[in-house]
């Protein structure tokens, strides 16, 4: 088999329908899904029950960057129009349940968790351009390592809307100076999975005080000339949850994104 | 003085400041505000009670073509972000009420309808992306003639939200043949300002029976080889409005837009 995603040697992975990559984390895989189903979109998961969806959808609308939003379930749907047949309480490889904002619960099966008026949104993820950064020649160093994305809570604040509020989280992809401009370039093509870098250079500007140790997913591959770049993240809303003592939410586990069956082709402008 | 909109005559309009805009609309005038201060966003104003604000936001996120949301004011304001110190129920040309889905009022000042808990949403207008269609020379013959754009209610439904439901709105601008590649091209750089056409070519297709009688602005005007090209419309929440039956609602007069202190730049694409 010739590799789906050039640069890598996740040939099986890459080269899985998102039903049958649905059907392995429904069955019990726990992973993070950087590199799986070439071509199809993936993205964030943020539920909350219904008096707390008009404050997340407005909050998304003033923080586009960061929340993108491509689907929105209605209250206590759990099937997704962006893969028809899909649970949404069941078919990611991990969630995590928030109360009050703490982190109470970590799981590969939602469904004990799930309250009959949740509304779920699901927003773009990094992960969908990485197959045009590699088809690009822009390296995904942990796509080759084979680890998670490192993710940062910054010193930005977000817009907030009603009774959310809270730090923008980015994701880092360590990118040889030379190569840079060509990441902003192919990412600022989707802007529905973040779009272009939100910071380009120093994490301490951003209020990261030690690169090697993420709030969230592994520790970052750095090659030498690399510059760290940071693009907006689908776990802000985590973050603003965990800012806002939110009463109760249920998120993915960072990295561990919801495949869709929706093309990443979709969202790329020319 | 220089024509600030290249092909039209109306310098003045053109060149005045949003604020200075605003001031004249405050102070009575009631016009279409195409062609009115050249460089700036205009948009469309659609403001409900707080309960029927959800409706209407997941309504613009699952109809983002017709719907391109600039900015939502909390419950009970009337200062929008885009447009620090502006009043929004004073400081459009007009407005229409709507109660029960029946147009009750048009006024030029909205103050005595407004309820205490309304929200108001703000949406990108075609009008925004005029001066970049004259600058690359296709005409837009509703401005040179001095006229309002043509709008029509289609037979494309909307994706429901909640109890919202109804028909997209359309604006028509007469395009040359040989010009209507390029009118694709410039809009489409202006996403939120509805972006690229939804049609060019067959009123029939889109359920419009008569072109020469549009169901909000003035009759178009069209020149022999002129191909009838049709755009995403931010009058839709009206009509949507009025299928739904909403209880109540507030919005600008068809063409009688905000014009926001945003620079028209901020919003294309390179």
């Amino acid at each position: 088999m010739t590799s789906a995603v050039p640069g890598t040697t996740h040939d099986d992975i890459a080269a899985l329908t998102p039903a049958r990559a649905r059907e392995r984390f429904r069955a019990g895989e726990r992973v993070a899904t950087s590199g799986w189903c070439a071509g199809f979109t993936q993205a964030n998961l943020i539920a909350v029950p219904q008096q707390y969806a008009y404050d997340v959808l407005l909050f998304t609308q003033r923080n586009p960057k960061a929340c993108p939003v491509i689907d929105v379930t209605d209250a206590g749907s759990v099937e997704p129009g962006i893969a028809p047949g899909a649970d949404l309480r069941t078919d990611l490889p991990g969630y995590r349940v928030y109360e009050e904002g703490r982190l109470v619960a970590e799981t590969g099966d939602a469904r004990e968790h799930w309250r009959d008026d949740m509304v779920t949104f699901l927003i773009g993820c990094s992960f969908t351009f990485e197959r045009a950064l590699l088809e690009s020649g822009v390296p995904v160093r942990h796509l080759t390592a084979g680890t998670n994305v490192p993710m940062y809570r910054t010193n930005r604040a977000c817009r907030p809307a009603g009774r959310l509020h809270g730090p923008m989280v980015v994701s880092m992809r360590a990118v040889p100076a030379d190569q840079v401009a060509a990441a902003v370039q192919v990412t600022s093509r989707f802007p529905s999975m973040h779009g272009g870098p939100v910071h380009v250079g120093d994490p301490a500007a951003l209020g990261i005080a030690d690169l090697a140790r993420p709030d969230y997913g592994d520790a970052p591959v750095l090659a030498d000339g690399d510059v760290p770049v940071f693009w907006a993240c689908g776990v802000t809303p985590q973050a603003v949850v965990a800012a806002a003592g939110i009463p109760y939410a249920v998120s993915h586990a960072p990295g561990q994104m919801f495949i869709s069956d929706v093309p990443e082709a979709t969202w790329a402008l020319a």
